[in-house]
């Protein structure tokens, strides 16, 4: 929709990063019952919040990521609220659909095209569960980007992904091995990489280890717990992007446009070292 | 929306398959460029076609199951016209959204909202990596109901589901585990149960076995290569409701009224001897 030709996603993300000066991902997560007063608790009182908020942090943001539940709860208004809002967003900031997807072959196909064409995003977020043939239909366009669950933020998250899997006479966790699959096998169009929430920086420093300069979205910094310092020391000095993403902590300093653009800041100082 | 109150999903469905005397679910995942002639590719023509079909093949059909994606391919304009074929559908038809959803908790809450609320949806489909924690906000409402990601019945499912996962001394594939985890501990609430592919019969009899009469949705009959024949086989004679689901086979045979009837009357036909 709004990609300047050629140019890949990756190639995008760092033009961005370096022209704020930041990594750090805006997550638009909007919980109607927790917007401020004077915002009512529907599509019209998320949309107009929103609003107030890209015009207040987008200076500070190299990118921004929408979670599709917030806004299909609405059902077709909620979806056409955010089209909306990310017609609106400038060209140059890559736009993240945050909606952990994942399907069989003839599915997926019809994904891409809702989440690329008919909303126009930038990249996805896709569960593994379903394996490397969720992901093939979204690594067949060269200009966006897939990033694959791996260590996702959540406590439960650890249920399925701190599994022991057999790895030859050894084993290894569950979200080890995604993190090797998709760095080793995957990947071979270049145009995917992993999720790792900040809650969990052993694992990040895990993955990193594993999968060297592979890109790293990391959300769940600030209200889920996981703090900016973590990720600030883990990534400190080591090649390969990152973009720690926070949401709430963000948006819960509104509806006054100074105290949004203060804290959008002060998040996204945190990461300026980070910027490649 | 439409739901007789008090009663519980598995209530509903075993009603409902009472009176069409089957357990076929119906898949509803229209590509726009395998509609018949006469019908544009496009959500017009999508709805036109689905409503064709479900005048004909509703009759003989236990469920429905529209998988999301194949309506969000088309934007806000694909919601709402899913939307208006969710609301025409007879009160006492559970109709299931396979969305094959997943998230942390604050996220899930919303996800409820949309499937249930938004959208009036029986039930939907979970993907299990981010654990028992996405599950919870769809448990929570005893007149709803979950199936659960085990055997998934695309080729690509078997990347993680069949890696060898340590069970104490021994070791169990990792959708073995999926199984025992919702049958022994994430089912408190009695209303979720597992998705096991047609494609996959061997896996669906050992879930059988580790799952004792958990109910199963059971897609890829027909066009992905499950056979109804394997279904029948396995569930001859066993407790435990079961739900085969096929899209592409019925779809196919449209557009004539006389030959949609007649292919969703013969699959559900195949059927019969697995009304509880």
């Amino acid at each position: 929709m709004t990609q300047a030709a050629g140019a890949t996603y990756l190639d995008r993300l760092a033009a961005r990063s370096a022209a704020t000066g930041t990594v750090l991902c805006l997550g638009l997560d909007p919980v109607p019952t927790a917007l401020p007063t004077g915002f009512a608790p529907d599509i019209g009182g998320i949309e107009r919040f929103v609003e107030l908020v890209l015009e207040a942090a987008l200076p500070f943001a190299a990118a921004v990521k929408p979670n599709l539940s917030f806004y299909e709860a609405f059902g077709p208004a909620g979806l056409a609220a955010l089209e909306r809002i990310r017609a609106r967003m400038p060209a140059d900031v890559p736009v993240i659909a945050d909606g952990k997807r994942g399907d069989i072959d003839t599915t997926s196909a019809r994904q891409s095209v809702a989440y690329f064409d008919a909303l126009g995003f930038d990249a996805v977020t896709i569960n593994p569960y379903l394996g490397q043939e969720a992901l093939l239909t979204y690594m067949e366009r060269p200009d966006r980007f897939a990033y694959v669950l791996c260590r996702t933020s959540n406590p439960g998250g650890s249920d399925l992904q701190f599994l022991d899997v057999r790895n030859g006479q050894h084993s290894e966790k569950l979200y080890e091995r995604v993190a090797r699959l998709v760095a080793q096998d995957w990947n071979a169009s270049g145009n995917c990489a992993l999720v790792v929430g900040a809650t969990f920086p052993a694992e990040i420093a895990r993955v990193r280890a594993l999968t060297g300069e592979m890109p790293l979205l990391v959300p769940g910094i600030g209200a889920q717990g996981g703090t900016a310092d973590d990720v600030r020391r883990i990534f400190s000095g080591v090649l390969g992007q990152v973009l720690p993403s926070s949401s709430r902590e963000i948006l819960g300093a509104g509806p006054d446009p100074a105290a949004l653009r203060s804290a959008a800041e002060q998040c996204a100082a945190t990461f300026a070292g980070l910027v490649g």
